[in-house]
């Protein structure tokens, strides 16, 4: 048996189709773009690199773009100072603050003036917070992108057992949130986790996002399984994931490429938490 | 083999008498107690009888008793209005909003006006975004009376395979964090879970938390596992758990009764949540 591969680069495509689509409806509809803001602090190229593609991104979908950069030396007061801007602008319906953030700046507590109903990124205690109580909210987004290329081939989810390999507060420990939300019988296996391949060939869906380069293999996985890697780590050879994909597209029924699986989908999934973030506010006052 | 009885009695009061040292502590210390406020709206008997064992065990610590009763009839503004005021008072460390509220109030809403730093239920929307994120916060009661049960038997978490049977907001759900944060690998299985024996039999810790009446009984169960049974029902032969006793007994290394296990240590963990409110407000002024 060969894995099907799912084509998170399609998927995202797709996706991102009906977003711009529905921006349109959104913009005709209300006469406003749902808007992006996008903050980077200092000059950190990968950083850079992200935001510029998410800047892009928007802009082909139809929204409104509005971007900062603070200098590496701004200060809390300097980045809260704009943050609250942003939060009382109506023109900005999302608020994207670029992570890492220099060393001297208090990340989480920078991260947690942004408003629950612009956390476009799902990452402030508010969101997290929302999420684990069931209440609407927007989510983190590349858990949502996993559970979307979950969706998009079909998996069914609902008494299914899911091992999620990682329990990092951007993926591991949301995504298990949203699967157990699905219905699915969620494990969160990590670092400590004793006889890990007994533990993951429990899976039929089993998901890493460990952070570990090559992790998991042909052993860890039962037969039949899907397999969604999450991991993305420059090697010799090129890009690779926390799955030896080679090993296990012989042993799963579908599995995740890296490049071009989860990756793909976080944009995107951005991207449509931004379009939900604006119809959230516009929709009381129709 | 027959399972060692884990006796909730003996370490409910055990701990609430460390409670009450480290409130005369306090006391000396600041020249206030830590205060308790109780809401109690409608006459539901069952509540009234909860609130009046709560705020007699606060007093018998040594701390101050702040009770408030609205009429059934009570307005959501009413119970705002009460919910503001204590929120602003300084000598309330902890308020506790007894549930469930009639049915006419927004329990949801009106719970999330009880500030984080007050909530020594651990139920507010911010107190849930704080545990997911693993940020400092008070912790729902019974999760943390579950957990330090586990604590007083001396049952190795750490890289142990923990089963949560029960998703619950009050009970599952916040378990399943707290017991990840102590680095077990954690399995939530709920009333979708197929083959739920098979996936408590992996179980080196077994917490059961479902709401059904015996839903466990021998087959569930690993041999030397240990058994937490969060469950409690009236039945016709008296109150019984989630678990069958008596089947169980036989095959577990470590059990808790019902009642007896985890009931007594949801009160002695509110009293230990009400001092840390106590000393979390106090320690900055210091």
């Amino acid at each position: 048996m060969t894995a099907a591969i799912i084509d998170g680069k399609a998927v995202a495509a797709r996706t991102n189709e009906e977003t711009a689509q529905a921006v349109a409806e959104f913009t005709d509809r209300t006469g406003t773009r749902p808007g992006l803001a996008t903050i980077l602090v200092g000059d950190d190229a990968a950083s850079a690199v992200y935001v510029e593609s998410k800047r892009r991104t928007s802009v082909r979908l139809g929204m409104a773009d509005f971007h900062r950069h603070l200098p590496s030396t701004a200060s809390r007061d300097d980045v809260a100072r704009l943050l609250d801007e942003l939060a009382s602008d109506d023109a900005v319906s999302g608020i994207l603050l670029q992570l890492p953030l220099p060393e001297s700046l208090d990340t989480t507590g920078l991260v947690d003036l942004i408003p629950p109903s612009k956390d476009v990124d799902g990452l402030t205690t508010a969101s997290a917070g929302l999420l684990a109580r069931g209440l609407p909210g927007l989510r983190p987004c590349t858990p949502l992108g996993a559970v979307e290329l979950l969706d998009s081939s079909e998996v069914t989810l609902s008494g299914s057992r899911v091992v999620v390999v990682g329990r990092s507060e951007l993926v591991g420990r949301p995504l298990a949130q949203l699967l157990l939300q699905r219905d699915a019988t969620v494990t969160t296996a990590h670092s400590r986790t004793q006889d890990l391949p007994a533990v993951t060939r429990d899976a039929d869906v089993l998901v890493v996002a460990a952070g570990v380069p090559g992790l998991i293999g042909a052993e860890h996985v039962k037969k039949g399984a899907v397999v969604i890697d999450v991991g993305i780590h420059r090697t010799e050879t090129g890009l690779a994931g926390d799955v030896r994909f080679d090993e296990v597209v012989g042993v799963a029924s579908a599995i995740t490429p890296v490049p071009g699986g989860v990756g793909p989908m976080t944009i995107a999934m951005l991207m449509r938490n931004t379009l939900t973030a604006a119809i959230m506010v516009s929709e009381p006052q129709q």
